[in-house]
């Protein structure tokens, strides 16, 4: 990777999007992205949904960073997170350089990052975490830094707090920490992918009116006016945290799926408890709680399990071998109606013919979500950020669009 | 009220529902009906709604007792929550009836109670409430009890929780108490109506699906499930039950309103922390929490509050002095869409002509609220039971209806 002058130096890379089921939701410092609590996070296939990201520098870039999201040149210097991590993978690069006096100054260089999205951003989906995942993983590349996905992802949570738990595939806790200085909050890889590779979710995309308030805006609110988010923080989620690393450790679904609904109730309950009260869900999104409910009272054993983000969008998870009852239930309702069937996961869904019987289930929950759900994704449990070579920077430094 | 043997005793009363500003839910013995924690209540003027219920015993009517609702004779030997209130009732007679034997024998004559609301049941309004208060007052004046309201509302507070607190008029705390026989569980006057006469209420009656999960059943499911009920009960209830107290004293309207939406959000975030979690709010319900936080933003000062109880209907506290921009502002966004506007506090209505201009409002907010408000009920701040002479059962104890 040495280079004359006008070298451009590049690499790429995919991230992730991660879905928590134990939620991040408190700031104990807004400052280095500390968290009130732990969480943990499954790591969605890429197939689906994920961000690519170049990360280039060269002498004869212009004098100061540049970075363009999704075709539209950002203003990075008006966004502290963006230069905080990109400060921080400097000082590690200049470390090196130091170290070793033959390495290429690279972090003298100017960069130039790309990077898009292979989903909308309309659809509602954190693309935050992937989107700072995928920076931070690319200049950790482009800089050849020795670092773990772990070591990163302490850089990636100053970007966007979920970030740092894209960096790693399967199921992945972010420990909240105890250290001022942030250095022991960071995420771990509680299982990978492979050790429960069965896992699938489906995401409903609720046609969204204006979201309520932003995440970054209403945590705060949460942590500082409601009378139940201690309890939550302290008390609840250290022992869900627990519970749930035993479930995924034992690939014990029924388990798994009642912490995961569990705690995004709990979650929205501290939103409703904020001051003003905050609304992520909507008739939609609880129609989405019932069908699923209703799913494993039909089913008499528990098949799927919901979860519910800073938005209206259901993320419902689920084994492959429920595909038929899960899979099968909501695509006789939805059918055409919704859009996003295609795709990597669509194979095995083309095949499904079960379900249960729609009599069977209330017609007020069916009919809301047949008007209610714009879109769905298919996926699953995935790996983490990939090495690619479809570059977004063109060797001579050109930025290229896939779109 | 002596007589021969066919004479028919009989004393007529009506009875107000009640508004919690602090919401009862949940019961730390069912059986006697003692809450987790205490609640406090806005009496509502019977100018708007009330319970009549006519109580009367004969030795000509048949052995056992009868109770007839809405025109509709009901099972009275399968409620065990009236049951026990009429045999508790009765041992009072009887104690009465053993001290004076001068006394007619009324505890041994079989009872014919006969009670109707104004309003209709699908309303969604708490019924039972004034149902309650009203067959205990009644009884207790066909048997002249000598006891106050305050030792009545031991007893109507074991046919239904909320029904101790319609006794009294004004604001009213039920006391959860701490002695397991509930005898310290009781109703209690904080303010008379008269100390602060100007507390107006708007019911926002929602076009209900069928309710989520009865309140009996609902509010055991929390306290059996919720991890942040607790914190709820023990703690925060207690702190606001004395803030709400202060502020009702000191007529401090934005404090009052506060309290009122907090603890309203506060209860509903429990149900949604249940399992399988409740929701008793619906889409139309967050556009009445939005207008409402909308309206105090754009008057800069706090002059409306919410408050929602085990269903979707809206109750909008306000005072008289702020009709132009509260009622004002709900008479231009429902006008026609809903009816219900006639009634003796619609006078004041009829004369509003300001309120928030709808361009400065939310444009969704407006519709949902449009679409989903079936009904308004206007009313206020009332008096408790009230002795009548329009009574339900004839001389001769023929049940008569006033519909």
């Amino acid at each position: 990777m040495a280079g004359n002058d006008s070298t451009v130096f590049r690499t790429t890379t995919t991230a992730p999007v991660n879905i928590a089921v134990i939620k991040y939701w408190g700031k104990r410092d807004p400052q280095l992205n500390l968290p009130t609590n732990s969480s943990l996070s499954v790591t969605l296939s890429q197939r689906s949904l994920r961000t690519l990201t170049t990360a280039s520098c060269s002498s004869h870039y212009p004098a100061v960073d540049e970075l363009t999201l999704n075709g539209k040149p950002q203003e990075i210097q008006s966004s502290k997170r963006t230069l905080a991590c990109l400060s921080n993978l400097r000082a590690q690069r200049q470390a090196l350089e130091s170290a070793d006096p033959s390495l290429p100054k690279l972090s003298t260089l100017p960069l130039r990052i790309v990077s898009e999205n292979n989903f909308p951003t309309a659809a509602g989906l954190a693309s935050s975490a992937a989107g700072f995942a995928a920076l931070v993983r690319a200049v950790a590349d482009l800089y050849q830094l020795p670092q773990s996905p772990r070591d990163l992802s302490r850089i990636a949570r100053q970007g966007s707090g979920s970030a740092c738990r894209s960096l790693m595939g399967g199921y992945v806790a972010w420990r909240a920490g105890e250290h001022q200085d942030g250095s022991d909050s960071l995420a771990e890889e509680v299982a990978p992918a492979s050790h429960w590779p069965e896992m699938r979710a489906i995401i409903l995309v609720v046609s969204a009116e204006k979201k309520d308030v932003p995440s970054t805006e209403g945590m705060q609110t949460t942590v500082g006016t409601s009378t139940l988010f201690a309890t939550r923080a302290k008390e609840i989620v250290p022992e869900r945290m627990t519970a749930i690393e035993t479930a995924i450790q034992k690939k014990d679904f029924p388990a798994f799926a009642e912490i995961t609904m569990r705690d995004s109730n709990g979650f929205h309950a501290t939103c409703l408890d904020s001051w003003p009260p905050i609304f992520y869900m909507n008739d939609v999104s609880r129609a989405a709680v019932r069908l699923v409910h209703e799913i494993n009272s039909i089913a008499g054993r528990t098949v799927c399990a919901y979860t519910f983000d800073a938005g209206p969008n259901a993320v419902i998870y689920y084994l492959d071998e429920e595909s038929e009852i899960v899979g099968g239930t909501i695509k006789a309702i939805l059918g055409s109606s919704a859009e996003g069937w295609e795709g990597p996961f669509n194979e095995r869904m083309q095949n499904v013919t079960g379900g249960v019987s729609l009599d069977k289930l209330d017609s007020r929950t069916v009919d809301v979500l047949k008007d209610g759900v714009s879109r769905v994704i298919l996926t699953g449990v995935g790996e983490g950020p990939i090495s690619v070579d479809e570059h977004l920077v063109s060797e001579t430094g050109e930025i290229m669009s896939r779109k």
